[in-house]
């Protein structure tokens, strides 16, 4: 059987999961101690039990990854047949390059700690880059949040939606949003000042007028590149402009610089929980675990 | 070659044990992230080099231990023919058993996190029940602080001192700073409260009339035991109380909590940095080290 483990990150996610799958959940205990330990505790049997441990790894970062190799290393331990990591969102995929001598590779580091519980497999949702996922030896898949950020926004009923990728590299995840939108697409080009050396958003006529947009990306942190996007739309005439993202960390400010910058609404998931995560990703990992039930 | 890497949470333990040593450190460049992922970056060479990775884990613990791992990986990524590491705080050695069912034996999976780096063998110091090195496959070893803690109080004129254990557990380590010492020691007997369930220091006489007395423990986080040991050796007129331990996790409160029950001064070492670190484990550690090279 089946069981699914919402860890302390990722509970109501968790919770949700097992909805859609139609299984039980295995609540897990946690906190931390008084000198900042933390302390997990799994209260239901996993003997000869698939077992799915649900824990994203937003901030903070080490202590939730902490937790996850916690719950994966202790599912082990109780006996599970299978142990599947569902990691919403991965910590330290950006740091996936040696960028100058001596730096750590952590998101390597990373995959080889959480092999180290002896987990079966893992699912993630948006990976930063793709790349990360050959690093692992066990299965990795990458779950898309499009088509529920697309659902999302079809309920809207929205103005011959235009949809933006902030830079050329988002321009695939761009697409996809605008297919399941029947909507244009297109991107801002990111360029290097050439007195400065600041990278900035180039000018770029659109035909945005009285439309409405959607500037999507996977990750937001400052949410400064947004935000200058949004500017340029907003200077175009464009009608409401939503921002969508997978993953809203949104540190501090970020949410009043995009607001300010011309931003009707943030729609982020609970691969982040947050205040704007108001889509679910639980249905299109639940259509990915089942493929491989 | 051997090179000394002294993590972030141990720069002045590191740089010492490579003046002991006579050998040379290669910084680290540590930091966090805005959104808070740990950074680290090793400024040197070692490729085919013996290399020791100084990095202890106490609070936060998880970052440090996330650090620890980072470097470890780091180490074993550069090319070097042998890492060390030197962990003087181990953290999560208290959970070292499954007290109720379904709990994360944390320390095991601390183990196997670090094993998972390819790390050579690993060095800690008083750690909190040496059945834990047993948990290791490479080779673990547990110095003692005791030589270290023995010389700063010898130079301290003590006047007929007297070593203390707050419980019988931590008697052996009594002993053994009074070896150093030439004192008496003994130890206090915690009970259960047969109305109230909490568990207190029994009282108990010794002639500790007008002598200096030492309590000395391991780990202190609240410093509750020590403050009810301090207090009785105080009723009982001794002459100065003072406190010594390995591991100053000093908790908040703790240290006003062990003054206001009387205590003269609180001494401990850098395994944990701390305004009362004033012993260095460095030598001690020396000593292990060289005897492995």
């Amino acid at each position: 059987m089946t069981k699914i483990l919402p860890g302390p990150a990722s509970v109501e996610l968790g919770n949700k999961l097992a909805e859609e799958l139609g299984v039980e959940t295995v609540p897990v205990e946690a906190k931390s101690f008084p000198d900042g330990e933390s302390y997990v505790r799994i209260s239901g049997d996993l003997e000869n039990e698939r077992v799915v441990v649900v824990q994203s790894t937003y901030p903070p970062q080490n202590t939730h990854l902490v937790q996850l190799l916690q719950l994966l290393d202790a599912a082990r331990d109780m006996k599970a047949s299978e142990v599947i990591a569902v990691v919403p969102y991965l910590a330290y995929s950006r740091q996936d390059k040696r960028f100058r001598p001596g730096e750590a590779v952590s998101v390597g580091t990373i995959v080889r700690l959480i092999e180290a519980t002896g987990v079966n497999s893992l699912f993630t949702v948006d990976v930063h880059t793709e790349k990360i996922l050959e690093l692992f030896r066990i299965h990795a898949h990458n779950v898309s949040a499009t088509p529920a950020l697309g659902e999302f926004f079809a309920k809207r009923g929205l103005k011959e939606p235009y949809v933006f990728a902030p830079d050329e590299g988002a321009l695939a995840r761009a697409k996809s949003l605008a297919a399941c939108l029947n909507a244009d697409y297109s991107f801002f080009q990111k360029q290097r000042d050439r007195i400065s050396g600041a990278i900035k958003t180039s000018v770029k006529e659109f035909e945005v007028k009285d439309r409405d947009a959607i500037i999507v990306d996977d990750i937001i942190s400052t949410g400064s590149t947004i935000a200058n996007a949004a500017s340029m739309l907003h200077d175009q005439n464009a009608r409401r402009i939503y921002v969508a993202c997978t993953h809203p960390l949104l540190l501090s400010g970020a949410k009043d610089r995009m607001m300010s910058a011309g931003v009707h609404e943030i729609v982020g998931t609970d691969c982040v929980a947050s205040e704007v995560s108001r889509v679910s990703v639980a249905s299109v990992v639940a259509q990915s675990l089942r493929k491989t039930m």
